[in-house]
């Protein structure tokens, strides 16, 4: 349908950071390693597992560590951890991840409120960032936030990213990231920002971490095929909202973006039903909702029919 | 960035129809009026008010004669009404609606299941329903459900959807409309069926009814779009799905659907905001969480900054 669709895409889940990072109820060390260990049965190869941070700004990544011990080692899988400072930077490398991601804010004001620094020097600080973590020789990701608009300045420019990346390129960085952290992207303005990003960051690959707070995470994915994007960020059940507003969305469902994909002919290796029944699970265990679709389609698809007819009464 | 989408879109409401239907609290018929009125108010100009069926069948739908008296009655506005049966479009045409949609089910077992009906027999009744309604001087949408996949027998042959239609459209159908009463369309087979059906069925106009079951709503309307279809229902709050199945996903939200064309620069006349309040006033009446996007995020976006700034620390 369209010739520019990439055969294959890999996801990223980012479920067990993103995702966990700011549910209130502490997830146990064990079950977390368990949903890592099952999202790896289910296909996916690259999972984000915990960011760095300071365990009293995120009580939930306290345990980074101590998880990142527990995970299987194997070959065909890569696991990465969020970095936002040295500080956490120095503990990654300790912890023997290898593989960082390094993200500031497109937006200086999102920067000065969320990090505490103006954007000039949270972007000096990200480049020595990834100067140290190519040095120690990690796979390094370097991403913008707020890249498709912010909540406090609105729409941002496209330059404004561009140049971000080409500077975290140039300093060595492995892929870049594009994250939608407010949901506000659209199709043309994730058009006009790739259309200048990938071959200002050239050859490096552009990573689409997008968040549907908006309904609109698969539309932008869809977008980005058509750019021929093939790495996506996605988290099951479509976690990552803020747990503080109820019913908010998060990060595209995993399974929901394996079942696009599915459609679309295009490769993932990710059984979505594995997904679904992980994510069906931390639901009891959070005792909330989660936003994902595919989660509550699953057990009417595998299988059986709707439970009440009356559900497909009419058009 | 696609030159085929139209510059301007006709969002038929179907809330208070597809919306309402199945919630099992009875919602008092001024309620309903004021709900109705309130979409006028936000520019909603097309709105499907009721289903003209048993009322011990869908007790919801009982007062539909009631309502349609009780509906301000504005030049610019177009009352719509679902009729299943011949008895249903009687009671159309005694009411005075001005326009119905007749509707049936391209899955033989869906027909069979759920209006106690082989599709053959489905299919004259509709035709049958169409020339009453013509003669009688209504506006007839005449459409297909299940057009994208059925729960029951899997994928449905677009030759099928077509040739359903386009005997419709011979009729007299004035518009005809696609349904994917299950969600289980993509962008692929939304196309395939296009390609077919547009040309079939010309000069009339195809109308998109697009379920959000599996998180694919807008996507599909974005795949509708790229086809020039300019028509599409959608329902205040994503209102819709099954009631009986928690969280369960209905009609595209009306106020996402339009976020995302206001986005794309396509006109609809429709202010998103006061949707979303109307939605919200509804979750209060139902006791239930819609599943649209919009109407979580429209207070924080109404010049107020998020409630917590943690919501945004991070990628």
């Amino acid at each position: 349908m369209q010739k520019n669709w990439p055969a294959r895409v890999t996801l990223m889940e980012v479920g067990p950071r993103d995702g966990f990072q700011f549910e209130p109820q502490i997830i146990p060390t064990d079950l977390k390693a368990a949903v890592v260990a099952g999202l790896i049965e289910a296909g996916l190869t690259h999972i984000q597992v915990a960011s760095f941070v300071h365990p009293k700004r995120v009580p939930q990544m306290a345990d980074a560590e101590d998880l990142i011990q527990r995970l299987p080692q194997l070959d065909h899988v890569h696991y990465n951890g969020l970095v936002l400072n040295p500080r956490g930077l120095e503990r990654a490398l300790a912890a023997q991840l290898p593989s960082v991601e390094i993200s500031i804010s497109a937006s200086d004001t999102h920067s000065r409120r969320n990090s505490n620094m103006a954007f000039d020097d949270a972007l000096d600080q990200g480049m020595r960032m990834i100067r140290r973590a190519k040095a120690a020789g990690l796979y390094v990701r370097a991403g913008a936030q707020c890249a498709l608009g912010c909540v406090y300045e609105g729409p941002v420019p496209p330059e404004r990213v561009t140049d971000i990346l080409r500077r975290f390129r140039d300093q060595g960085a492995d892929a870049v990231v594009v994250s939608d952290t407010t949901g506000m992207g659209s199709p043309v303005s994730l058009k006009r920002l790739l259309d200048r990003l990938l071959p200002a960051v050239d050859p490096q690959p552009v990573v689409l971490h997008l968040h549907d707070t908006r309904g609109t995470g698969l539309v932008n994915m869809m977008a980005g095929l058509e750019s021929g994007i093939d790495r996506f960020d996605t988290a099951l059940g479509g976690m990552g909202g803020c747990p503080f507003i109820e019913g908010a969305a998060g990060n595209i469902a995993t399974e929901d973006a394996v079942n696009l994909l599915d459609m679309l002919g295009i490769a993932t290796g990710v059984d979505l039903h594995q997904v679904a029944v992980w994510a069906r699970k931390l639901e009891t265990v959070i005792g909330r909702q989660l936003p994902g679709k595919m989660l509550r389609v699953i057990p009417r698809s595998a299988g059986n029919p709707p439970p009440s007819d009356e559900c497909c009464l009419t058009p």
